[in-house]
């Protein structure tokens, strides 16, 4: 891995960990969404809704562009699956070993 | 999803978004190891070691035990699979919409 992809992994798991922002991502896997939509079944200000968005974005789990005067949103599913990967490589490194109890 | 499970998500993915905290991690998938030999490979003084031992605990993605006079830590395995099943979870959820380009 390199140091790039590292600084990566910081950014992406410090974005998913906070439930607004995992909920945009649950919104976002049904298909591209504003950014009001995305802040709609969260309790929160607009601007506060912008900020999650806007962690999300420079974590690069999501991507948005501006469709007239609204700003869409959606998830860079390769974001995601590096994540993923990360822990995938992590568990099957201990279950080769095979000495750990469930 | 319950809440607590929810809350659970917030402190493993915090958890992870570092990099000294991903390296012991990494270490722990060879087997249990003392919190000096997790700090050994880190730039870091003995304090900043053990407070990164102690998010990985409180996490719940590590536990620890006193032997004697080391503390010997070691994953916990349930933990790491729960953040990769969020993960998981979510990717095949776009990948079922199938109208994401990769």
């Amino acid at each position: 891995m390199t140091a790039k992809q590292n600084q990566q992994l910081d950014l992406y798991f410090h974005a998913l960990a906070d439930p607004a922002r995992r909920s945009m991502i649950q919104r976002l896997t049904r298909g591209p969404a504003s950014v009001s939509e995305l802040g709609k079944p969260l309790q929160m200000s607009l601007p506060a809704v912008v900020q999650h968005v806007q962690v999300l974005e420079s974590s690069g789990l999501i991507r948005s562009e501006k469709i007239g005067r609204v700003r869409m949103c959606r998830i860079d599913v390769r974001a995601l699956k590096a994540a993923e990967n990360w822990l995938i490589g992590r568990r099957t490194s201990i279950e080769k070993r095979g000495d750990t109890p469930a």
